[in-house]
């Protein structure tokens, strides 16, 4: 029998390094630039390109013997130099190779530009991923992620796990997932919908990170057939505009976020941060007599159309210098059964999206708290209700006055870094043609 | 077109409450206790149960107006007083009623104990998760997932989502649900094993917090069909030994946040939490000898059967006080194939699970890095390497030596609450008979 004592290895940060002071790296050697009478090595780490300097009078090695794509440690000592990416280089003492290589990638992956299609791209996901500006996009995601997580924690939100595998389908609509379940139908879950509003009753604000399933049958560059859901719900709201309140302080959180802890990414990446202070909200009828009055043509009637979230987009960035829109208001008959329709306007419902650069990145809204009107909803919408009967319960039994939504992770992160494509937001994507890697 | 402010809105902390001052509370009627010339409305709040008074000479509204599961704002006065639950009590002088419900609970939650059944408790669980009791194993679940994310993060562990709908499942076996896409088969991920191991060749050491589906066609009282994996990988490392390592600290980490941050939930529910400086570590040839030695049956030479998984964990309590025990060398062939084999004796993987009170909660160990390594494993376990082409690309361009593990979260949460049966440790568990809720 041995004991196993906690870990002691910390990670390695560029601020603390001390010039003169002996430095262990481990990372996989990413380039190396022969400049004849020494070469630079440039360690990959879990964060940072390290330039190494290798100078054959003090090593006992041959640069030969290390090659790009091995795994090494490296001792040295640190030089600090404001040239250098991180502030210093490290000359080489010794190096230790851990692996090697079976084989040389097909892409060079250790430039700065890929110059490959987004189809190759993905095929090759799986060490394409290894490339600084690539995975760069994946560490932001990161800290999307945790400013969201941190805001909703920091105001009184519990953190939810709701089940995927479902009985019953919470958006309605063809675009779900069918599966088999031990001889049942079953479903993967489009939205955390009802289960967070069950929370709600339980904790009052809850949030939950997971991934969601839309069966989209249309290859478009906005849609993924599975996608991470930044969700919330909150109780004892006034109306609707407590939780567009609430996301507004949560995106003001989510960029303090990346530019406090994010920044070598956001440097490399060249990414411009909006600037939010309030944001705006119009009306879906506003919002489609803009599109009129500057000459466009309404085909849709319920929803916006793809140019019409671009332009309602850069109307509003024009006129008010924000980033961000809401949209509140939708026609009652396209927004889902447990959404509030306007008790003097009950055609549109207390509902609203959030457009970010021209592409809608949310959907919330005030949720139907009373039994009776839910029930009553469900019937005008042609839903049975004893299909609902566990969903139910939450109303019947007593619910607060609440509201949520849902952010897209993938499309708030492909619109901060104007990337064209939602997959490039994706580490992984899945879509019609695409189950791997 | 109206402007959207940030959310000024906070949650209540029974902390910050001052006497004599007033304050606004809302939330459920919990329960309401009329003693003749005065009544105490227990009020359920986000996280607390408040105790407000009503004194008829002082509120201008009949204590009848007001019935449990009413969902209220409470105006009152604060009066520190140690004998009350959170220190302090409310002497109300207005409500206003948001909401009533629709009808009574056929269960009483308002109860200190619940007398219900696990099966009942399931099926009504949108609002018997309201008794305060249920909902704080919850709250503790939180909180272990805090502890965990917080100690990757604070040592360089960069979070990952990774898809659940995949193209080859990675632990093998029967146990794994099918389903179809667009007209291809595809599987719902066992684990997030491939991505992991991919993205520690791109960011050194990653984690998810994120579910995996097991098709498990038994009801025990430890296995649930979707659960919660709390999974890491970290590259660099000397061997398996540093990955058990990062688990001890990461379980003390998970043990301190709790002890921190959420002990009204542990006093609740009388939570005993574990003591861990460091953890036993027994092979599993000396752990099987210690079975045999006390007289235990060995039937099975490749795993353990529960009631061995009990007999180690107590033997282990009883000579080292501790309620963790490592056990590591598994039997190679039935471990999977991407677990590196012990070089010295290669019937024997570095491959470890840890028992926490007598049940298993974690798997892991040092995966197989070297590309020839693992194509031949494969071969040896009678697996095609063709079939996981893009899996093996990180192995052919270079991966560093590496390992991690999965931890079920329910089970770990189960039990620290010495609860029986792990669906009490699951929302809204999902089992051979149960989709709903």
């Amino acid at each position: 029998m041995i004991s196993i004592q906690s870990s002691t290895s910390k990670p390695f940060s560029p601020d603390s390094v001390q010039n003169g002071s002996e430095l262990t790296l481990s990372g996989s050697v990413y380039r190396i630039r022969d400049m004849g009478s020494f070469a630079f090595i440039i360690l990959r780490t879990a964060r940072h390109l390290v330039q190494c300097v290798f100078d054959p009078l003090k090593c006992d090695f041959e640069l030969s013997s290390i090659q790009e794509n091995s795994t090494v440690r490296v001792t040295g000592i640190v030089k600090l130099d404001a040239r250098a990416e991180n502030g210093f280089e490290l000359h080489i003492n010794y190096i230790t190779v851990l692996s090697t290589p079976y084989a040389q990638m097909p892409i060079c992956i250790n430039k700065k530009g890929l110059n490959i299609s987004l189809e190759t791209n993905l095929e090759n996901r799986p060490y394409v991923l290894r490339n600084h500006r690539q995975r760069a996009v994946f560490k932001l995601q990161e800290g999307i992620v945790s400013g969201f997580r941190n805001h909703m924690l920091a105001n009184g939100f519990t953190e939810i796990h709701s089940p995927k595998i479902v009985k019953t389908g919470a958006e309605g609509g063809a675009n779900i997932f069918k599966m088999d379940y031990f001889g049942n139908k079953a479903y993967l879950a489009q939205s955390p919908q009802f289960y967070k509003q069950t929370m709600v009753g339980v904790f009052d604000r809850v949030f939950e990170i997971a991934p969601v399933y839309r069966a989209e049958k249309h290859n478009t560059s906005r849609h993924l057939n599975e996608y991470i859901s930044l969700d919330f719900e909150m109780a004892y709201i006034n109306d609707m505009y407590d939780v567009m309140a609430m996301e507004t302080s949560m995106l003001r959180a989510v960029m303090n976020e990346l530019e406090t802890n994010y920044s070598p990414e956001l440097k490399l990446l060249n990414v411009d941060l909006p600037k939010i202070d309030v944001i705006p909200a119009l009306t879906f009828m506003e919002a489609k007599s803009i599109l009129k009055e500057s000459g466009h043509k309404i085909k849709n009637f319920y929803d916006f159309e793809p140019d019409e979230e671009l332009a309602i987009s850069e109307y509003i960035k024009k006129e008010y210098n924000s980033e961000f829109v809401f949209i509140t208001h939708f026609p009652s008959s396209k927004r889902p059964f447990y959404a509030m329709d306007d008790k003097e306007e009950p055609d549109y419902a207390l509902s609203f999206d959030l457009f970010f650069r021209g592409l809608e990145i949310t959907t919330g809204g005030q949720r139907i708290h009373r039994y009776e009107e839910q029930v009553q909803k469900m019937k005008d919408k042609d839903l049975d209700p004893d299909e609902f009967e566990s969903y139910l319960m939450i109303h019947k039994y007593g619910m607060p006055p609440h509201g949520g939504l849902g952010i897209g992770l993938e499309r708030l992160l492909m619109k901060l870094l104007n990337q064209q494509n939602v997959r490039e937001a994706s580490l992984f994507p899945r879509d019609l043609s695409r189950l791997a890697p």
